[in-house]
Formats: structure tokens, C-alpha cells, sequence
């Protein structure tokens, strides 16, 4: 434990980092998956279910939290750590990328955005300097700024005038930060897939200066090969000595792609929503348990897995529990899902102390490739 | 442990009687509540939950699993227990009463009944000895008898002729059963709300011979005081030395007044069901989380709760889960519900040994009827 909030790079292999944030919360070994809290609970799971999958942090939705229960709600409650009854560190985002994903009506100028809340229709304005008050509500442990987030693809004016407007919100972020003890601010490089705009994003925050540095604006429409050239251009003009955040990504390859381009952090909803969806990721692949294929087959999902309930429960339950839209199959299926996710990462992380980071990557790709058993008769 | 089904009686108070059913899956105290599994899963419990709220036995439902995921399919798959991962004894129902209440088009005569599935209009048939055979291939530890359950009010006709084919289903009931090993079958007595039609069906079922007698055709829309009239005229009726099981009852009030008057068996769908739909159950009676005046309120539901989930959570936050329609709610009150049900069920048999039953169930409802905490301000 430690009262500030400080990075520790242990080891690299090629651009791959190994790493760990200290915040007076507890650890987060990097590279580190967040899963998503997005309403004050990791859906389907309890607080201790999902810290027994290996999170050692949570992300919290800003926009959510604001609109239901209300920010100044928490803080009276105790802050988010109390109210979820998650003790370890808290990431929250802006609010910002919600609004412009969500929300009705909305209008952004120099100042913040305006907008209606999807559930009611009342009247929210986010400023940056807003956005911070509210994540210290929370009592967010790592803070994002205000920025706006452009769609791909998208012209460069556009792609610019976003990115500059980010810069500018990022100063009064900052300002409105005041150093908080304990927490850290991130800034948000921003510029689509522009490498220019993308490296001149990245000077203005480090003259600003950051406790991280996220990399926004990804995983919004574009290939995933747009955004691993946009994080290899992105990643060398980054501080070595800082912890890097891709937002909201992504699926299992996606995170194998990042963390060798030199990303720390990632989050997303997907190993949750595709739990309640009935899709279950594996060594294997994704396997998908709605199918028929799975309703004679006796065997767990992965007789190997190291999470007990991979191995507990059979495809033909699974299954059986999907088709009849049972709550336990998000549970189970959610739990295996970021279960598989932190397994992932754990892999990584070890992989990159040893030194055989590409070698553990090609293994794992070729897992999935091989894809799931064969069906019994 | 016992290799065979026996039940044995500890103690008395009144008519309230403590006893304990021996089987060779392990023993249920009784009275017992019996949480519903109905396909297979305690809705938004891990099996392991439904144990530790201190229940000793599930029921399961003939109809759902026969029409998913198959009798045949469960059994190939080595029973129901292993199939949910509850290794703990298990009671299924007939199906009678399910196919009467949710599947379309049936048809009833003296072999039994015919009808489409609710879910894709499948037809089945469902005979006395059909519905034993389920019973065994789902690896039922305690089986009941087919049998015709009437709505009430109903016509003496009506009522006396569906007694007397729920007599004739017994005795094929009970050729088909065949004196399972390690299993117990247990006799339906019907005759709605007639004392006379009661006690015949009684003399008939114990002529005929069971290892338990099961009081059906109750909650079907009568006022609490017409089930406790059947209850106290047919209690007497039937054999000290056998468990008696009130079928598909009931609120907690209906468990204390069913106990008080013989009853030793219980099983309900309604306090998981309760729980999806945001209320909890406590010994302040039911509170309904979605009430805006647990929005701000800091407190448990009840702090001196012997279960650590209902001291755990603000009523704050629970209130915020089941606003969101949160799966987290349905899970936590689920919980609470069935936790709050067996904790009565333990306190009953406390005060049976103790011979303080009335005064104890005194108390109890005077908890209740004192309602929630006052409001805070
Ligand atoms: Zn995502
Ligand atoms: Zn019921």
C-alpha cells in the first residue's frame, strides 16, 4: 500500500510492459483488465466474485452514475467503494463518451455538453470541470478528463478541432483536479486514426502532465488493424514511466494486440454482455451455448480451466440454462468471462517477466484457432 | 445418512410437530421450506447459496423439466442432482398441477391428461405411471402421485370427482412406483374446501399406503381462513408417523398458521419470485426497495439479521439495484427471501422443542404488524 498513487515498470518484452499501480486502495498489476461497473455492479456477479476472477480494479460509468443514483447521492452514501461494497481502486471515466453514446438532445461547445438523460429526459450539463467533481464524488480512485470523442471514420478537420477542444478540457481538468491526494488524473489522447494529430494530442497533455495517459477515440467503428497501427504510432511518444489506458477495448485479441503495442490497462462491458448473451470465452474460442450442438454434451465447458466454475457445471447445463433464459446462466456465463479475461492477462503478465511474450501470444491465437472440441456422439 | 426414506417425529407443541426425514441424500428438519428449482435452478442462486440460507431439500418441476431440457436427456446426463450440481435430497412435483395452470389445449380423462407445452406447443401426455417414470429418470428423492387439482370455489360434483380420480391415480401411482429403493412416494389428498371429501380422500391415500401425505389443492384462490379450516379437519386424518407437505404454500404468515396445524412440509416459488420483483422479506414484514424512500437511507435492511447479505448492503443501494433492474437485486433479495424463509422455518422448530410455538409465532407476527423502520430524515 502507499498513500500516492505511483507506477512501477518491473519488466518489458519488446513494447510489452509489465508493471503495477500502487493507490492507497491496493495494487493493480499491469497489463490489467478492468471489468465494468457500469451502474455500481459488475453485472450478475457479486463484489467478491468478480475480485476472485483476479480484478484488482473496477471501472465506474460516470454517466450512469450520475443520472442513477446521482453523484451527490454516493458521496452522502460513503462514495462508490462503500456503496458497491468494493474496496479496491475504483477507474471511472468522464461521462463524456456516454453522452455522446447515449443520450438525446445533447450539445457540445467550448464550455462542456448539455444533454437528456436516456432514462428520463432531464437536463444534464457536463463540463470538465463538473466531470472531476463527480468522479472525486465517487471518490474515484483514477480520474479521467472531459474529452470528446470522435466516430471513425471521420475528416481531419473534424478529427482536429475534437482534439484540440480535448487539449483545451484537459488544462481545466487539470486545474480543477488540485492534485487530490490518493487519486491520479489521466489525460485522453485523442485524433482518430491520424498519427499527426495523434502525436500532437500526446505533446499537449505531457506539457500539461498526467498521472496516466489513456488512448481514446479507438474501438468506435474502425478495423482492428486501424487501431494497433494508431497504438504503434501513439505508444513511443507516450512517458515510459506512465501507465497507459486504452479505452474500452476489447475482445481477447484485442488485448493480445494492445499489450504488445504497450498498453497497461483496458476495460469493456464485452466478457459481461456476452455472458448474459449466452456466449462463453474459452481456450477454445468463444463458444456459443444457445447452440444444440452443446444440449447431450456431459463435459464442462474446459475440463482444464483453472477457474472452478469452468470446470463445475456441463455444456448440456449450460445450455439448458441459456435456452430457458435462466439468471444463473448470466451469472455462470459472466463469471467465466472475466474469469477467461484475467486468466488472459495473468498470462501475459507472466509471459512478459519471462521474456516470451510473442511465443505466449502465438500460443494462445493458435488455441482459438484450433477452436472448441470436437462434438461427442 | 439412511438407506432408506424414514421420518421420525422429535417433538410436539400442539398440533406443530418437529421431526427430521432421513434419506440417503441427507436429512431434512422439519417443518421444512423447500425452495423451487424449477428448471433445474433456484432462480439467482448458486446451489451452494440455496444451502447455506440453511435448506435441506429443493423441489423440482415436473412439467418445466420434462419439457426441457427431457426426463430422458436428465437422466442420461446422471440425474437431476448432478445435472444442478445438488448433491442434497430433491422433491418433484406430479406435473399435474402445472400442466392445469400454464400449457394449452389439455385434455383430461380417466388415463390421464394430454396437452401442448407453453413454450412451443409440443404435445405431451402425462399419465400416473408417465409421471412416476419422470420422477425416477430425473432421480427424484421424494415423489408425488399424479393427481386432479380444482380451482376453488368449486362445486361438490366437481370436487368429489376429481378426489376420487386423484384415488384411482394413487393406487397406479403406487403399482408404478414399486417400492423404489431409497426413494419415498407420497399420496395427494384433495376434496377442496369439503371436510367430508377431505377425509375420504385421506381413508382412500392411507388404505393405499404412502411414505407421506401431501395436501393438495389449497392457495388455489382461497382466503387464508378456508385453507386453515381444511387444515385443522384434515390433519387429524392422516398417520402421525408420516411427513405431511402442504403443497405450493405459501407467505410467511400461511407457514406459521399451516405449522401450527400439523403441517411439515412446505415449498413456494414466492420468495425468489418476490425477490426479482424488488421486495424483501424481514422480520419487519415485506419492505418493497422500490419505494423512493429507501433512496437515501444509509441503513441495512436489518442489521441484527443472522444472514450477513441482509446486513450488507445499504437499503440505499439495494433500492438502486432494483431501480436499474439490476441482476445483482434479483440475486441479493433472492437471498434475503429464501434466507429470511429458512431462518423462520429454524426459529418454528426451536419453539416446537421448547414448547413455546404459539407464543414465539406471537412474536413474530407482532414484528410484522410493528411494519419497517421509521424513515430517516
Ligand atoms: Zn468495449
Ligand atoms: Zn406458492
Amino acid at each position: 500500500m502507499t498513500e500516492d498513487f505511483q507506477f512501477t515498470l518491473q519488466a518489458t518484452d519488446g513494447m510489452a510492459r509489465r508493471g503495477q499501480i500502487d493507490t492507497p486502495r491496493g495494487e493493480i498489476r499491469t497489463p490489467a483488465f478492468m471489468p465494468v461497473g457500469t451502474a455500481g455492479t459488475v453485472k450478475a456477479l457479486y463484489p467478491e466474485q468478480v475480485r476472485e476472477t483476479g480484478a484488482d480494479i473496477l471501472l465506474g460509468n460516470t454517466y450512469h452514475l450520475m443520472l442513477r443514483p446521482g453523484a451527490e447521492r454516493v458521496a452522502r452514501l460513503g462514495g462508490l467503494h462503500d456503496f458497491m461494497d468494493w474496496q479496491r481502486p475504483i477507474l471511472t471515466d468522464s461521462g463524456g463518451f456516454q453522452v455522446m453514446s447515449l443520450s438525446k438532445l445533447r450539445k457540445l461547445n467550448e464550455d462542456g455538453v448539455t444533454f437528456k438523460s436516456h432514462i428520463d429526459g432531464s437536463a444534464h450539463t457536463l463540463t470538465p470541470e463538473r466531470s472531476i467533481e463527480i468522479q472525486k464524488l465517487l471518490d474515484s480512485d483514477i480520474i479521467m478528463q472531459l474529452d470528446e470523442c470522435v466516430a471513425l471514420p471521420a475528416e481531419y478537420a473534424e478529427l482536429e478541432r475534437a482534439m484540440e477542444l480535448s487539449i483545451r478540457w484537459a488544462e481545466r481538468s487539470k486545474k480543477a483536479f488540485d492534485d487530490a491526494k490518493g487519486r491520479a488524473l489521466f489525460g485522453i489522447v485523442q485524433g482518430g486514426d491520424n498519427s499527426e494529430l495523434r502525436a500532437r494530442s500526446a505533446r499537449g497533455l505531457i506539457d500539461i502532465g498526467f498521472d496516466g495517459y489513456s488512448v481514446g477515440g479507438l474501438a468506435v467503428g474502425e478495423p482492428q488493424e486501424v487501431m494497433f497501427k494508431v497504438l504503434e504510432d501513439i505508444t513511443p511518444h507516450l512517458p515510459v514511466e506512465k501507465p497507459r489506458y486504452l479505452m474500452g477495448v476489447g475482445k481477447p485479441d484485442d488485448l493480445l494486440g494492445a499489450v504488445g503495442r504497450g498498453i497497461d490497462m483496458f476495460d469493456c462491458v464485452h466478457p459481461t454482455r456476452a455472458g448474459r448473451h449466452g456466449h462463453a470465452y474459452t481456450r477454445f474460442g468463444v463458444i456459443n451455448l444457445k447452440n444444440a450442438r452443446h444440449k447431450d454434451d456431459p463435459r464442462p465447458l474446459d475440463e482444464t480451466s483453472p477457474n472452478p466454475t469452468a470446470r463445475r457445471f456441463s455444456r448440456a447445463y449450460l445450455h439448458h440454462l441459456v435456452r430457458c433464459e435462466e439468471i444463473l446462466a448470466a451469472m455462470i456465463l459472466s463469471q467465466i468471462n472475466l474469469s477467461y479475461y484475467q486468466e488472459l492477462m495473468a498470462g501475459m503478465r507472466s509471459a512478459i517477466e519471462d521474456t516470451r511474450f510473442d511465443d505466449h501470444c502465438a500460443a494462445i491465437r493458435e488455441g482459438w484457432a484450433r477452436g472448441d472440441l470436437p462434438t461427442i456422439e
